[in-house]
This record gives C-alpha cells, sequence and structure tokens, in this order.
C-alpha cells in the first residue's frame, strides 16, 4: 500500500467513453484503474476481465473502473486500432485510455509515472486521489472486492 | 439484504475450536457464517472453500468466520464424526458448529430459525448483531469481498 | 504401462447396477476402472467427475466404466450407506463396487491386490484383461481419452 | 463427421517452422488442424491451448498439429506481424499457416474451401487425407484425446 497522489493519467486516445476522464475529475469519487496489453496473456485471461466484472458491480458514482492501455512491446502491433477490435470481440464496455507513447522510450508515460514493473497491474485510488494499492500480477477476487470497498466505505473526513 | 437481528445459533457440538462460539460473545466484531451440508455438491465445490479463503483472509477481529453443519436430509450419513473427517480431508480450519438437530423435524434448529432455503447458504453479521446478508446459491467472490468489507469498515456509531 | 493380467475385484456390494460386474465377465470388453474414496477431495473434483464424463461418452459395449470405493482410511465414516447418498448428491450414475474390507488390515483386498498406492487411481484394461496403464493421481482429459481409445481400437487379434 | 478428402491448404506465410507443411506431404500421418483468430475469445481460451496441449502430447509422426489462422473480420488488425507476437506471448509453439486471403472476399480461402461456419474449428484428418471430423465450437478434451487416438491407431490398410 502506498500513500502518495496518484500521478496524473497521460492518456493520447480514449475508448469506450463519450468524454476523457482524469483523475482530477474523478476527485471525490474511488478509482479502480488496471494497467494492461491486449496480447498479455494474464492481462486477458484474468486482469481485463476481473476489471470487466467490478464495472458491472459497481456504480460509476461508488467505484469508476478505468482501463489503461500500457503497451510497452511490440508496439508496431498493439495499436489504438487493434485495442479496439480487442474490446469489441471481448465484449469489454469500460472506459480505456491509451497510454501515451513516448518518443525514445519504450515504456508509455503513465507506465513511467507509476514506476509499474509489467502487466495487469491493479491501482486502487481513493476519493482524495491518493494510491492506496498498486499490485503487479494476479490478486483474488476476495481481496479485490474487499478493498475496493474499503475505499467506497470511507467517510470523504478521513481522506 | 435485511436488517433484523440474528438468530442466535443452536450448536450441538463445536469443531475446529477449543470453545464455543455464540453471536452474543461476538457483538463488536463482523461474522461471516455459511451453512453447509458435507455431501452437498455446491458446498463442497463452492461454500466451503470461500469460507476458508475468508478465514485465512480476515483476522478473526476483523471478521469471524463460523461454518454452520445444517443437516437437513440423509442425516445417518453426515453425523459429527463424518464431518470431522471431511474437515480433516479437505483442510478446513474454520471454527465449525453442528446446528443442533431437532427430533420430529428434519430441518435442524438454527436453520429452521434463519428460515434457510438449502445449501450453501452464506450469512452477514454486523457489529450490532444484525442479520444483513443472507444468500442461499453460489455468490461471486468479487461480492462477497466487497460485502464483507463494508460491514468491517461501518464505524460503531453507524450499528 | 504394465502387461499383467488385471487382478479380479474383490466386491462386498455393488451400487448403480442391478447385477455383479467382475472383469471375467467383461473380457472382449474395455474396462474403465477408477478406484476412489468419497471423503477424498482429489476424487471428489476430479476422478470421480472424469470417469462418470467417460460412462456418458462411451457405450459400456465399447469401454465399461467402474468404480471401486477402496476406502483405506475413516472405514467407520466412508460406509456403503454413505456412499449411496454421496453417489446420489453429486450424480454418479456408473456402477461402483464397494472393494472388500479385509480383517486387520487397513487396506481392502482388491487396493491390495493392485498394490495402489492411493486414491484416485486410473486403471485401463483392455479386451484381453491384461492391466495396461495403472495411474495414481491426476491425468489429463486429453491423455485418458486417447489411452482408452487406444484400447478400444485395438482388435481382438492384437491381444 | 464425413468422410471426404480434406481440401488443401491454401497459406500465405508459414510460422513455427522452417518449411512448408502441405496435406499431400502429410499423408500417411494423422493431422489435427485447428482453424483460428487470434482475437477471437474462444480461440484463445479454449482452442489454440487444447491445440498446443495435443502438440506437446504426440509425436509429429503419430499426429501432425497445425494452426491455420482464418482471419474474416478485421483484416487490417490481424496481421502475420500480430500472429507473430500472439503466437510468442501466448508460447504457441506448433506449426501454423495463414490462411491466403482472397481479393474481393473477406473469408480467406482455406477457409472457404472447407466451408467453415466460424472459429474455432477443429479438423481431424486420418491417414488417406480423408476430412473425418470437423467441428465449428468448443469439443471437449475427452472427446478430442479419443478422437484423435482413433485416427492414430486405424491400420494403413483401413484407409
Amino acid at each position: 500500500m502506498t500513500d502518495t497522489p496518484a500521478p496524473a493519467w497521460q492518456i493520447s486516445e480514449w475508448l469506450n467513453t463519450d468524454s476523457p476522464l482524469s483523475l482530477e475529475a474523478l476527485r471525490g469519487r474511488v478509482v479502480i484503474a488496471h494497467a494492461f496489453q491486449m496480447l498479455c496473456p494474464g492481462c486477458v485471461q484474468h486482469g481485463v476481465p476481473q476489471a470487466e466484472k467490478l464495472h458491472r458491480m459497481f456504480s460509476s458514482d461508488q467505484a469508476q473502473v478505468v482501463g489503461l492501455h500500457t503497451v510497452f512491446e511490440h508496439h508496431d502491433v498493439m495499436t489504438p486500432a487493434a485495442l479496439r477490435v480487442f474490446l469489441h470481440e471481448f465484449r469489454i464496455t469500460h472506459p480505456i485510455g491509451v497510454d501515451t507513447p513516448v518518443p525514445g522510450d519504450r515504456i508509455p508515460a503513465t507506465m513511467r509515472a507509476y514506476q509499474m514493473q509489467g502487466t495487469p497491474t491493479l491501482m486502487l485510488i481513493d476519493r482524495a486521489g491518493k494510491l492506496r494499492l498498486q499490485h503487479f500480477g494476479r490478486l483474488d477476487d476476495l481481496v479485490v472486492g474487499a478493498e475496493v470497498m474499503r475505499l467506497v466505505m470511507e467517510g470523504p473526513e478521513e481522506q
């Protein structure tokens, strides 16, 4: 667990949403962010479906689910156009932001800012915008359900 | 969701615990109770392992997990002696109470008091002893993790 | 893989069948036998359901599926009466023989004759009555499907 | 089940193999072919891993496993370059042929020749080159293991 402010997302393109999302605009709500790559097996089998289930389980007022497509390898293949097909075929309906590529760096901007080790990575951000949990790899559904509800239940005064 | 006081458990024998448990003595703690039968497939495959995972995940100060062996069929076979073997073989370590049989009734006493429809049944009881959730059948891990944490996070004044 | 004659089964009681089965009477057919205990987790989760699927997949003329309840621990609990409830609750429909208990030995007669190491154990017996495969533990469905069909496809002259 | 000669594959590019494969050159061996698309959920979750397991289970002398990348939608995204990344990330090691695109037709040539309904599709071809099974959708591992072994066990004279 960490207790620092969650760095702003740097997103080059949004999918599954009419308008861009930002942590600043989401202040006051719990945010469940997950970083993935569309051709990462652990993401396809675990991280992305878990996030989609959370999206269908919580109202966005309680907890907003956001996917970050953090491409750090095979950039020529995991393009936004390919991502759009992936989301359609796997019936993923929650908002997805494409992490902004950085010239001369294989790591995109948001992935760098969060110092992620790889994908999938789950991040839980509280109503005050603090990064309360960042986890690389699989996290059990019981644990994730509990940790999300912990932040949902915190009163505004605790932030 | 219900909001009535959880009826007292009527237990003829305790396993996996040195001393009997009661809702009265557990007042002030969240209680996760699950009713099962050792030869009910949905219990063996889902309810019992889910409860055991919760037991390993939460400290008993936060949330106490308790199994209730509510035998309402095949009473001659699902005896306390058989239950003891089941718990050993399936490596179940959380406290289990044998629901008290009632002469002339195939439904045991606690199962009757809670008006359970069958097994598995999950019950969540808050710090004030109120029955906040009772669910017959499978409940997803994400939902269970969240609902348990909801009660854990409630301040004493909300009860 | 072995190539010895399969020892005769020693069965004290048959369930799920009108008449007793014997390897001698099954000569000319492929036999899929599996040894299990009703309170062995690996049997309940893997061995028994796999056998039931094979039973529904092959006609008994092609391959006869037989379960052997080889109780080698907790004999007082895993009785034939308890087994009957287990088969009913888990919807197991293939013939089951209770391996004959031996006074003064915790290992029952058939289990001893086959020198089994534990449960679940899968045994494949060819049309000539030879024990062609004996495996303790889990065996993948792809492998089991293939090894059964290997024996089914063997012409009588190869035996 | 069918009993017609399996149409020749029309492949524009091979991956995971040093030299092109053809049904003609494979005559005398059993062939397990599976058609898939890299962004088809049923393929990623079931068809492709099942084929890879068969590849590791059978020697290519017994049964040669071949994947056909039959892209019939989102052609601009499921390119050979993207396929190469998919195979690498999902650790797929069996030979894969890219089904030849047909100008003016969204269905590629081999998919059209086999009149496939979609992906995943499994095809089993016997030593004489006859298409013995073609199945669209999921097929249970027990069934697939058995059907492959049926063809492996057929003597040359039965063809």
